[in-house]
């Protein structure tokens, strides 16, 4: 989150602080991913990545929109969350190893972030709705929606990685 | 995870170095929530961190019988993750201001630890199941079954918090 504290005085100053926080997160995932995808041995795995980038540059362009609607500007925070995150995720891949190991490994790190997501997307969509900024909720519950979907998908894939991994 | 990279070749090999990544993150957060108890103002919010401190110890306890069965050491393992969300809820803290909005801001920290968890638990819950140790994803879902229990307990005090913080 800040660099500097500023004072929480009320509901609408926390949002924006986590939209902030959130749009710091999306944009340390889009330079993430790539070297993730890169480290995929697992075609379903490389595709569903490579998929989730785009979706992330979606996920973006709908948070510039929200920043637009509320006349504010979307840079000032840096969600420390999402950095420690990541870090795991290039840890696994720095370690390699047995390739089905190293994709179960790209998973576990993956669903961490898109759970840390959940969690910021689901309160961010209900600090909409208290607010009474239906489009914005609306927006938002849509991203929370690609994060639930993106988690199901990696637990899918994991299914028959994770064998894999086993029997190395 | 590690400080130093060792190859990963093959599930056992993962299963513990995430165990070793979520005992790390568990220690972090005895040490992260007394901070957050002790800025909290809502009753309900303060009592409901007391008891998943509480709660935190009994899980760093199945943690290190899990660890028993294994004959393996619980250290060895920072998790970068955790420790970034933790930085999250201090700046909340730190920030201060509108005491309805800091517990707000408090609950939405929390809640990403929560989520952190439940992604970390649910992948070693299922690795324990695919490597036949039955006893050890039964202790593990045990936890997970915990960790959801207390995002859902803090999304029921948001519900007043929050119209409270919307006020301020």
């Amino acid at each position: 989150m800040a660099l500097f504290s500023m004072k929480l005085e009320n509901l609408q100053q926390l949002f924006l602080k986590e939209l902030r926080d959130l749009y710091d997160a999306e944009n340390q995932i889009t330079e993430a991913l790539p070297k993730l995808i890169n480290a995929s041995r697992n075609a379903e795995l490389k595709s569903a990545l490579q998929e989730h980038l785009q979706v992330t540059r979606e996920q973006i362009n709908r948070l510039d929109r929200i920043f637009r609607m509320l006349n504010e500007k979307p840079t000032g925070e840096t969600c420390k969350g999402m950095k420690g995150v990541i870090k795991e995720g290039d840890e696994i891949v720095s370690a390699g190893g047995d390739a089905s190991t190293v994709d179960a490994g790209i998973i576990s790190a993956a669903q961490r972030v898109e759970h840390y997501e959940m969690a910021g997307y689901g309160t961010v969509r209900t600090y909409a709705q208290l607010l009474g900024q239906n489009e914005m909720a609306r927006l938002l519950q849509q991203t929370l929606s690609e994060e639930e979907e993106a988690d199901r998908k990696l637990t899918q894939i994991a299914s028959s990685v994770n064998v894999e991994a086993k029997a190395a």
